[in-house]
């Protein structure tokens, strides 16, 4: 998985009948320390995140294996909220620090 | 799912049987904004999608999972046309403005 | 899928027994002019592509979705010979052109 | 697979259902040396990998053949702990070497 | 596929079950004419590839679909030993040249 942070939303209504339902959210790749970086994406949303939190997100046939996603045309999906990465036993992130 | 502007057709006449009937479409990644930037791919269309549309693609095995794409040689497909795209509450990007 | 130039052949007489009856083909990336340009991959070829020819191929699992390559340990095949491509209406590659 | 250290640790309280019991690790990419260089990515582990070890890891639908993975939404793994590693028959890392 | 050069070995002793019996390879990543560049990744060996042959590998699922990695987890496996490679026609590796 990767860590990425919610940054903003996308809203689609034409589209294939499997997305019905699904929350669609912008992340961005963050960084340790919970910082943006790197490459923009859509995910679907199975755990109720919310723009501005650090999440974790899996790619390929990976995010098709969540309740939300199963068998749908999907290839990014958030399924953990982060709250604390810890480098070298030294707290990097904390979620509401 | 990735960020796409449609650009352009492909035409082949000469395929594997299993893509006869797709629209095959070039799509160029783009940003938040709507603007180009990033790769370009053909992607088979599964919701319509024309030239100058922002779109959303997925990529690798879930670009079998619409209808359209089952079980065919396909390893993008477009499957929603973007109404808008709002970071951290601003719009960023809507259609026809 | 992605747009590549056949630029050659590869040989090889040592290979998992799945392998045998596949024609492998050196690819290279093309932009939509039809010019090489990015990296070089071997596809199985399942349109009977020749060198020189501007083809679509895709990777991943999608490329064991051809008659040719089911269940072969393939992830990347030729499974279309490009006739022309157009950009915003305007031809840009042409087969034979 | 690709060579990573394991760096750190992430804790994630909101989840989807088919992650608990996954511990899930900080990897970060590793040369032939065993020095860090490369992507940051969250892994689960498989094989109870510690901070600071070498490790071999998974990505896509590999990462979810393991006994602890199967059908979850996983898209990297570490699957094996690195004892050595030798370049052209001279040892490059030796682990507590 | 993709064009590499074995450059070394990897022991690993503590790993997933499913592993055990493969032999893992260092592969670097090769050009058409043999020499090496490109990432470097640990590949099972299907094939008997031995250090400073030129192999080619496929990545992703497409891993398991030989008789020695099916349905383990291995993301990037040796298929073949390439004996020769020529670019519009012209040698530009041969084996044991």
């Amino acid at each position: 998985m990767l860590i990425g942070k919610v940054i903003g939303t996308v809203v689609a209504s034409k589209k294939d009948p499997e997305l019905e339902g699904l929350k669609l959210l912008l992340v961005k790749g963050a960084d340790v320390d919970g910082n943006v970086s790197g490459p923009v994406l859509v995910a679907a949303d199975s755990v109720g995140a919310g723009v501005g939190e650090i999440v974790l997100y899996a790619a390929g046939s990976s995010a098709r294996q969540t309740v939300m996603t199963k068998d749908r045309p999907v290839d990014h999906v958030i399924m953990a909220i982060v709250d604390s990465i810890a480098v070298n036993g030294q707290p990097r992130y904390e979620k509401d620090a």
